[in-house]
């Protein structure tokens, strides 16, 4: 291996052990399968077809979120999955001599890239109740990134501050990863018709249901947009799955299904934050489709090993900062049922 | 976009016009859909299961391909097409210290990746009969990276020859990128039991009938593959939609389907070969699933323009040592026919 990853350390995802049958809280996808139309549309005529390539520009999907959201399609990039988005995204916009910041606690994986890019990086610390400061962010002189609402704190962000942090940095892209807007925070995406630095990123994985189809995209002014295109033509110009591509479109016009399925998810957020509050637990105020929890006098990963041990799963982190905490993905009614009632008997012992 | 991406050149994948419906033999796909079980293992019940997340280690497929080729389970990284697999031995293996050379006609991705990480690179020249000349990649201290068949001439290079320049670079990687090896050559991947330095990529793009799934994978020593999947997972852990991981290990399963396509495929290339020959073409002897051939007085692309013309797309090269030729993918018999006889008129005009 070349010399300059000696050190690096690679991202962690999720576990997914096969030992037994787990509920598993800990990834964050949504609990519902795709709507209808999506299982309709991934059929045997389509499948016979994969002996040719995918569309590398993804033009029919792109032209369908274009409408979707109202921008051209040259505002449009379709990636496999937010990770290979926010990889572009730093190798096209950082370098040695143009950083980027975001906050300590917030996605993993940001670090990572830049580590893996050799780009400078601050990390910028939450406030004490884990929010952002919105002057820490204002006229940094380096790209910026937000979680938008943050993971895994699940804090957002209102409109009005990202709109303050853009204009007050117009010579550096600011990146909002709005993975999980779709579960309770306001998207930035109109403000990328009025902004030439500000990128959104959204992906399939949470509020559509897709995570295994690995669909993500990136929507922002022409310009930004066409670097993140030259850096997907220069890796990996295939990127996006035939079968994706047709589900990324059908789900579009299915959308009702999608708004009630996270209604249904944040009604289950909801009840399960009372639940679990009454049980003692202090938890921020998530605005995504998991929850970010501690048990005063209970590490997280206590918490986190007495529940695998009761076979559900949930991420603990070992940042300081954190670790008291655990992210609870919410599931079904059924299974935080079950997580809340295991709960129960661990407090109990 | 960073300062040093200005003079990039992406890489520029076969044309997908839209215009009117065309004989697609310019992407190398095989004309034949995947095998029946594939199909069948695209079923309602997994699609529906589509809210997860794949299994980011690929464990199942990967252990099928271990047993496939009788290597271990850490011998095998999969990743989403083999450009993706490229990019990650281009960023683990090489860095501005540690070069790396390859044919001056190959793969036309090669350069964009060594530009992309800023590695230099040397493109080492055919002879003049578009074939490897072994001794210039005997010692030559840099990394190595050998497709084979080549592409875009098909031409081969025997094992013995491959073997050669992996003993006399032990300290480099040699990369051979056998995208095309079921048409007709011979595999290295036994090799890479016996040496340390060796790393070999396959695709399902090509003779699995899967480009639109999006698979590939590499096998090599386990040092090696542990560096890829360091790249990985510091890039895109969960890189491999969940449905292309059950039709990879389906695909397997079903070997015989696709042995049987496949002298199907060759049967039909040596047939186009000889009636091409008699109108006159000079062809590279190919051994994988395209041909590579010229007219002597047409250029590559006066041919190209006259075929898309008449509603059959191939591709043309404008390096000028092969401006003449065109690249032909060996489509069904029905559409070389068809091919062969748009060409006899071509020239009969």
């Amino acid at each position: 291996m070349s010399q300059r990853f000696q050190s690096l350390e690679a991202y962690v995802p999720g576990e997914q052990p096969a030992d037994m049958e787990y509920i598993k809280l800990n990834t964050n996808e949504a609990p519902y399968p795709p709507s209808p139309g999506v299982i309709a549309a991934i059929n045997e005529s389509e499948i016979r077809k994969l002996f040719l390539y995918p569309n590398p520009d993804g033009t029919r999907l792109i032209n369908k979120l274009a409408e979707f959201y109202h921008v051209g399609a040259d505002n449009v990039i379709i990636g496999n999955g937010s990770d290979e988005l926010l990889a572009f995204a730093f190798l096209a916009f950082c370098d040695g001599g143009r950083g980027v910041c975001f906050p300590d606690i917030t996605y993993g994986f940001y670090p990572v890239y830049a580590e893996l890019y050799d780009v400078p990086y601050e990390q910028i610390p939450l406030m004490d109740d884990l929010s952002i400061n919105l002057s820490d962010y204002c006229g940094v002189n380096k790209n910026i990134i937000i979680a938008n609402p943050n993971a895994p704190t699940g804090i957002a962000l209102p409109l009005g501050d990202i709109e303050a942090i853009i204009k007050s940095n117009p010579e550096f892209v600011v990146l909002v990863d709005e993975a999980y807007v779709d579960f309770g925070a306001e998207s930035a995406i109109p403000l990328t018709r009025k902004y030439d630095n500000l990128l959104v990123m959204h992906t399939y994985s949470k509020a559509r249901s897709m995570a295994g189809a690995r669909l993500a995209y990136a929507i922002g002014p022409e310009p930004l947009i066409g670097d993140l295109r030259k850096m997907k033509y220069s890796f990996n110009p295939y990127n996006v799955n035939r079968l994706t591509q047709i589900a990324g479109e059908v789900a579009l016009q299915e959308n009702e299904y999608y708004v009630k399925m996270r209604e249904k998810i944040v009604k289950t957020r909801e009840s399960t934050v009372s639940r679990l509050s009454e049980m003692g637990f202090l938890m921020t105020h998530s605005c995504a489709n998991f929850i970010f929890a501690k048990l005063p006098g209970v590490s997280g990963y206590e918490l986190y090993s007495a529940l695998k041990a009761r076979g559900i799963l949930v991420r603990h982190f070992s940042k300081p900062r954190i670790a008291d905490y655990v992210r609870i993905t919410i599931g079904t009614d059924e299974q935080m049922d079950r997580l809340c009632n295991e709960i129960a008997l661990i407090r109990t012992r």
